[in-house]
């Protein structure tokens, strides 16, 4: 990555921290708790590609910060109850995320199933923020439809139907297509919202352009699992601040399981390929390219 | 009850049954089991207080009954959620619930688990749902309050917070207040939401009739509270179709257990006049003032 991105990204990973550090209800005598868990798992962790995907759309489209912070925060509080709830010993049982013991070890299952609960209330909340309103009158945001989009996201036609399809998939012989189904809701569903929505903070979008970061969101986000995928057959839990080679122990069909390593590397490249040509004609697509460069080359 | 409320209330619940069958998803092939368990637990059963709450504020309001019953659909769909999750091993531990066996005793938890958190987003997606914009011009909702209203009701200062004071109360000797303030949280915020967004789809509220609704809420919420810990402690598992004296069993306080079966029925009677007495400069209160006495005299 060139030295601007890595400035670019810094600034807004901080802006969004400071903005959690803000939105994350403090601890207090009756719920000390369960907020204390909220902050546990949603601060100072986690590779942030959510909101770094929503600002780099909210370029293409002038959105303002202040406008793609907020979104960019309730996005990610979505994923961060949804990792809550996936390492529940009733799904993944998993001990170790981001790092550090997962919530219900660091507390317990009860207080976990309810710091999920709370996040995912408290991202409707931000969409819903006052602030989003406040915008010049030719940059009216869309608010209604954004919160429809992240709750569509979010149900049962995305990411819960994701994991629910993980579920039934589990054990199971899948095909190729019924692998990048399940991606396409399990994490696929999400990352186009952030997408969307951090566009979207510059008003509505015509609907070329939004055709075209759907595109760029849906190989980013295929591309984004299928290097995930190679990482847990190829790298340490202590690299990546997970357990890994998980899913060869439950049994789980990935692209490396179903195509094997070299040939889902090559997969990896050409939906790299696919997400840069999707937007090559919006502008102000730099950040865009970077993102999908940095997807593609993680080693974590 | 009368016959005219009876009517009244039959009315409004078809209402709410048709439009939640018509909301929940419908089975497809990849996410059949996660639909399948999304309608078993909300269609059908429960005695559906919070919606007949909203249509009955609604009247106050002279709200338009298509925009109270996706109001109505969206807070028992949260009412429904939580207590999915409530009956989860790692909360109560429950195994029936409506005269059923629950959601995660008739599928498995991990469904469960992902019933709940599916439950909560199709909330917050309708009550982005278009059909609410649509309204004559002096009435326009004020649709991203109302989600905003229901988000902050369900989370970690609501309904899941309170649900964190029950786990931190539970073995514990507590105050007759800090029993009151969990019950506030825990099921009086939604309820408090139910009467408030039925209200809202008449147009914003003046303050003075804010005021008035927000007591009447607070009383009945309490009201409804104590009646259950009476009905906990003095009836059948099989007239209330979920398990009967689990407070006891579990060493939870209740205001049978701080109070006495008799101090408690005194307070549920004073808390229903306190309802009524809220309300009585309100137009068009008569259903509010049925419901107040229905939740007085329920048997199950």
């Amino acid at each position: 990555m060139t030295t601007e991105f890595t400035n670019w990204s810094h600034h807004r990973l901080s802006r969004v921290e400071q903005a959690l550090e803000r939105f994350l209800p403090i601890s207090n005598d009756a719920t000390d708790r369960l907020h204390t868990a909220m902050r546990y798992v949603a601060l100072g962790g986690g590779k942030r590609i959510r909101p770094l995907l929503a600002f780099a759309a909210g370029e293409t489209h002038q959105a303002c910060p202040e406008h793609v912070t907020i979104v960019a925060c309730a996005v990610e509080l979505v994923h961060a109850y949804s990792l809550v709830h996936d390492d529940l010993p009733c799904m993944d049982d998993d001990v170790l995320r981001r790092g550090k013991p997962t919530c219900h070890v660091a507390f317990d299952e009860a207080t976990a199933l309810l710091v999920g609960d709370s996040l995912q209330s408290l991202a409707f909340e931000l969409l819903a923020h006052p602030d989003l309103a406040q915008t010049s009158p030719h940059t009216r945001l869309p608010q209604v439809e954004m919160i429809r989009l992240l709750a569509t996201a979010s149900g049962s036609h995305g990411m819960a139907g994701g994991q629910a399809i993980d579920l039934a998939n589990t054990g199971q012989h899948i095909s190729l297509a019924e692998l990048e189904l399940m991606h396409q809701h399990k994490t696929g569903a999400l990352i186009d919202a952030a997408i969307c929505l951090g566009a979207m903070c510059g008003g509505p979008l015509e609907a070329a352009h939004l055709a075209a970061l759907k595109q760029y969101a849906r190989a980013v986000g295929l591309a984004f699992q299928v290097v995930d995928d190679i990482l847990d057959a190829t790298a340490s839990s202590e690299q990546l601040g997970k357990t890994a080679g998980k899913d060869a122990h439950q049994l789980k069909s990935t692209y490396v399981s179903l195509m094997g390593c070299d040939a889902a590397r090559q997969f990896a490249h050409s939906l790299h390929q696919q997400a840069t040509a999707a937007i090559k004609h919006l502008p102000h697509n730099q950040r865009l390219l970077d993102l999908a460069a940095l997807i593609l080359q993680r080693t974590s």
